[in-house]
Order: C-alpha cells, then structure tokens, then sequence
C-alpha cells in the first residue's frame, strides 16, 4: 500500500509510541495532585511544554495544551472575540480551514463582523486586501500559515506587520506548517499559532495554542487550574509526551526531509508529464514539501481517489480532514481553478516513508486511470 | 505503594491498552477519509458510539465525542447559551465541578443570568430550591449527578422533571459517576450528561457529551464535518476506543465491584473507629461506592496527604483535579462542615485494584500521624 494523504493525519513514529507507553501504564498519575505519583507526569507535561516551545522559539509559559488544531483556532479567534463586545470585526481568507472559517461564522450569527479576504489564483492573501480591510474595530486576523489542501504558504510577516499597525491581534492556523518548514514566532510576529500533533507523526487527539505572552485570551475550556488557568482538564499526559517527541523528531531533520519530500514532488510532476497527461499544480510556489495539489482536465477527483484506493494508493480530494464532501472544495472554488479542470483536483501529499518508486508508481496508476 | 485517589485518575486498564493498540500502529488512517485505509478507524468509532450508548441507554448518534469531561461541560452550558440572547438565567449549585462552576462564571461576566443552588449539609440539592429558582427564563439547569470530593450522588429524576415542567435543559456531570454506579439517562430523563474516560480507568484526553435527539446545542469547537458536524477536530480514534472497551469493563462487573468497593469503605471507617479517631464523614448516605470524604478534628488535609505519601499512600485533600490548591474547598464549605473539622479534611477514593489490607494500612497509617 502507498500512504500519501500526509496532510489528513499521519501514522504515530514508533519513538513517540515508546516515550507515551510509560504514561499508559504505570505513570498513570494526576499531573495536578499532591503525591509522589503525580511527579513522574508532572515533569513530563513540562518537559514537553520546553520542547515545544523550543521548536517554534516561544517560551514555555507560552504554549498551552490542547485536544488538537481545531481547539486551538476556536480557542484563539473565539477567546479574543468574547473580550470584546459584539460589533468586533475578525478578519480571516476564503482558503482557512474549517476550523477557522466555521469560528467566525459562529461568532458572526452572534453579532460579530467577519470579513472574509479573498485570495490570488496562487492562494496567497494579499497585503493590500488586508490593508482595506483592517481597522482600528479589528479584534483579530487569523490567517494560516500554510494551506492544508494547496500547500501555499502565506506571506505572514508582511501580514502581522499590517495587523499590528492597526492594533490587531494576529493569529495563525499553523497546523499544516509545523514540523515541516522552520517556524519561528518571533520572525513570524504572531501573536496565536495553532498546531495539531497528528499531522506530524504524533498521536490524534492533541496539540498546543502558542500565545504570545502579555496577549489577553478567555479561556474557552473553563475549568480546573491547569495550563495557568487558561484551559482546564485533566493533562493528556500520554498525548502530550507522543507530540513533543514527534515534533523534536521532525525538527532534527525538518531541512534533510523537506529535500527529500521536494524531490518526490518534482519526481512526481516529471512523471506526469512524461505519461503527457494534461493538468495543472495548483497552489504558490512556495508550498509545504511533499504536498501537491493537481487539477486533471476533464477528470473526476473522487473517481480517481477511488480508483487508486483499489490499486492500493491512498489519496485526497477536497479538503484534508473531510474529504467525505463530494462538492468542489472551498480551497479549490477560491483559487478559481479553472471549470475543465476544477472537478478533476487531487490532493497527494509525501510522508518520508514514501519512496521514489512510490512517486513512479502514482503517476502510472494515474495515468493507466486516465487513459483507460 | 497504595492508589486511593481513583476520583483523580485512574490507570489505564490493560483492556484498553490492548484496544488501543492497533490505532497507534497501522490503523493510522484519518476516519473521515475516503479511501480503504480509513475503514477499520471508521468502524472502531462507530463501535465504539454504539458501545459507550448502550452503557447509559442512549441512541449511538446522541453520543458526541470529546476531550474530556471539562469540554463536554463547556460544551453543554455554553452551547446551549449562546443558543438565546444574554439575559437568559443558567441554574447550578455550590458543589459543581470548577468546569461547571466557571463556565457559568464566564457567562454570567458576558451578561447571562447565573443562580448558584445551595446544597444541605450532605451535599443534596433540594427541590424546593430549584423551584424557586427557575422559571420560564431559564435556559438550562447543571446540577451533577454524583459529587466528586465527598460522592453524594444528587436526586436528578426529581430536579429534572422540576426543570422540564419550566421549559429548562437539564444537564448533569456524570464524571463521577459513569462506569461507578448504573445510569441510564432515560430514568434520569436528563437532556445532557457528561462523562470522561479517566475516570473509569480509560485514558486522558477523551470524554463524551450525551445530547437527547431533538435538543438544541451549538457546537463549542467549530470546524470539520465530523461528529455528526457537531464537533470538529480529527477523532482520538485510539482515545475513544479505549473509552468504550474501559466503560463496558466497568459495566460488566458494576454491582460486584460496587459491593467490594462499599466494604472498603465500610472496613477504612470500622478500622478508623476502632483507633478512636473522631471524625466526619462527609456527604449523604448515597454516596459513590468506594468514594469518602473524612473530616478529623483538629488535624490539618494537607499535612495528612504529604505524611500519607511518605508511608506509601496517595489520598486527596480538596477537590479532585486541582488538587494544589491549599484553600478549603468550596465543597468543604458549601456543606458547611464545623470548623473544628474541616481544615482536617481528606479524600480517600478506592478503586477495585485495592485490598481490605489496603484499608487496614491507611487507618493504621492515619492513627499513627494523628496520634504522634
């Protein structure tokens, strides 16, 4: 079987199972008792909150755990919104996830003002939409880092430069970007980065919130006193300890695998275009290794998602965590892909246990499918 | 060493650990994909729904997946909040969990009405309370079902029917109390329960909401399709499925463990009397088995839970899951235990991996401390 639909979820690394095995078993404390117990997890919670915080140079008081990315962007947009009365503006792009795009509609039923940029066949937000856009009124602009179907990676220094001028906060959905390009928060200047451990090799189920400190949040999980009081809930000490390892592992060897992933990239498209096949690579050229966004003419996504499925190749079509919806994705419908080659989109994305041969083999598979 | 906290955590049941096994290895797939890969995770959550629905008597598709029992608690206030404009009343009482406690805090900082019940000296919220409470402006009413520092288990049938009869959502946290005594939310007629999986020995990081069919909730974490688009977030596919193995465990053997937990109990106080301490036992008659709350005079909870885990023996003092805090409880003074007692405070919770031996040694352990 060929597994490339790594930005969907990824397989658990084998030594992030090994460091989570002891916080299944014997470890099985209290982080927030009293007792001897409760030490061996404790230090471990905070052991992971310095690797993290490491990875993307924050500090540890800075990152806060959570059940995954989804959390982290309702947190982040929901959090700063709710410090304000309603007539607050939030800011966001038509290529978000879900995630993001269904926060602002929530908080928009409620009374909140939500405009949603658009973007360039590329997928990049512009400065200067943002720059119309933005007020004094902003609460927030949240803007990802990289997208999860099309892989662009946004220009977000420019863009946190533009929010912070006008006295908004910025948030980025990171959960694409973290552990497969370098990211720096203080480069970055944001003041929120939501990331998930599952697309990184991790476990399914957690992932942290970066807040910069000094920035004023409301919790969204309220609750006990853990994670300074921002977000309460018995620590996922297991969940915990498998992300931090899978991150510090992707991060020793985050420029040696994004060489490797590009090349499967290149390899891929070269293969393609030797079967003659008529597509085009949506996305910027500055998008997340290893991930490709094609568009056949004439062609039918979900068709070939399962056609390949039967040669034993897993694929995406649509959007990374719901590829169950059939109708054009939003992503797609907002690069403005055009008509003869919209319905025909992919999505493959590289793990580095895929192969050369594996790139050779999907672009036969594609074409023997095209061609028949 | 001796484990009597299993009201904070409980360790993984090696049932579980098996369960959960596979969905860290090779059946990684993302549930919500298209392809082969997906179908074992997909159907392990399905089982798992229709699992976890049988033990409280409920549909598979009013049971709702999420990362505890705090967020299924944020979720089921907040969620049915926002559903109406500020103004609307939220009913609870003194002895809640902090996760109730402090949704409601939040709310009723943005405007929403909260009426906090007063509890009787064994932690029982009385009808007549609620009566005068509610009215046809309230929204819903939280009142738990069993408390998690002294174990009364709350008479829920009576509260809910007085909440349905004003047109109020009743919502109880069943943290406490799922997988420990039979619950069965159709002679509860409760409208939502929460339940979190470590606390009947599945792992961290995973609960569940129960939503009757037909109740209107908005969704607390915005984003995917998944969870009947209810909640989003990719599944803890291992998380959910050492859920339900760990609570059909529990529900094979509940009135048996429940009879060995209560002689603990019962053998832990005769041994107590027998050293001629004099002590409280806090909360009422019904009480979760295997769950006390003793209040010896003079003596200080603090100092008795270090000196207990020096000999060997984790105890609680305070509440369950922030257990740090040195402050009387707001439970210890809701139910307003003299003066003379409270500071004397401490929880001592058996779970079905401890021995008569093992109440033998705390009394032994507690007598020798307190008569030093």
């Amino acid at each position: 079987m060929i597994y490339a639909d790594h930005a969907a979820t990824t397989a658990l690394s084998p030594k992030a199972r090994d460091a989570m095995q002891p916080f299944l078993e014997d470890a099985y404390g209290n982080p927030s008792t009293l007792y001897s117990l409760a030490r061996e997890p404790r230090r471990a919670v905070l052991h992971s909150r310095e690797i993290i915080a490491a990875a993307i140079h924050a500090n540890p008081n800075e990152v806060y755990f959570t059940s995954g990315g989804t959390e982290a962007d309702n947190w982040a947009i929901k959090g700063t919104a709710f410090r304000y009365s309603m007539g607050k503006e939030i800011i966001t792009d038509a290529i978000e996830h879900h995630a993001v795009l269904n926060s602002c509609a929530a908080l928009s039923r409620i009374g909140y003002k939500t405009t949603i940029l658009p973007v360039d066949s590329n997928g990049i937000v512009s400065s200067d939409s943002i720059k119309t856009a933005i007020s004094q009124n902003t609460a927030i602009a949240s803007i990802m880092l990289a997208n999860n179907e099309i892989g662009t990676i946004e220009p977000i220094q420019v863009l946190t430069d533009i929010a912070h001028q006008a006295g908004a906060i910025f948030h980025t959905d990171a959960v694409q970007a973290i552990g497969h390009i370098p990211v720096n928060v203080n480069e970055l200047q944001v003041d929120m980065l939501s990331a998930s451990a599952h697309k990184f090799n991790g476990p399914k189920g957690v992932g942290f919130l970066y807040v910069r400190s000094g920035i004023a949040l409301l919790p969204l999980l309220d609750g006990g006193g853990q994670e300074h009081g921002m977000r309460g809930g018995t620590e996922n000490v297991a969940g915990i300890v498998g992300m931090a390892t899978a991150l510090q592992e992707h991060i020793e060897h985050i420029e040696r695998d994004a060489a490797y992933l590009q090349n499967l990239s290149s390899r891929l498209i070269t293969q393609l275009k030797q079967h003659e096949l008529d597509f085009l690579i949506n996305g910027s050229n500055q998008r997340i290794p290893g991930s490709l966004s094609l568009s056949f003419k004439g062609a039918d996504g979900e068709m070939l998602l399962h056609r390949l499925d039967l040669m034993g190749t897993a694929i995406a079509t649509g959007s990374a965590c719901n590829s169950k919806e059939t109708e054009l994705s939003h992503v797609i419908q907002a690069i403005q892909v055009p008509q003869k080659y919209a319905n025909g989109t992919i999505r493959i994305t590289f793990g580095i246990d895929n192969t050369v041969e594996d790139a050779d083999t999907i672009a036969e598979q594609i074409a023997r499918i095209l061609y028949r």
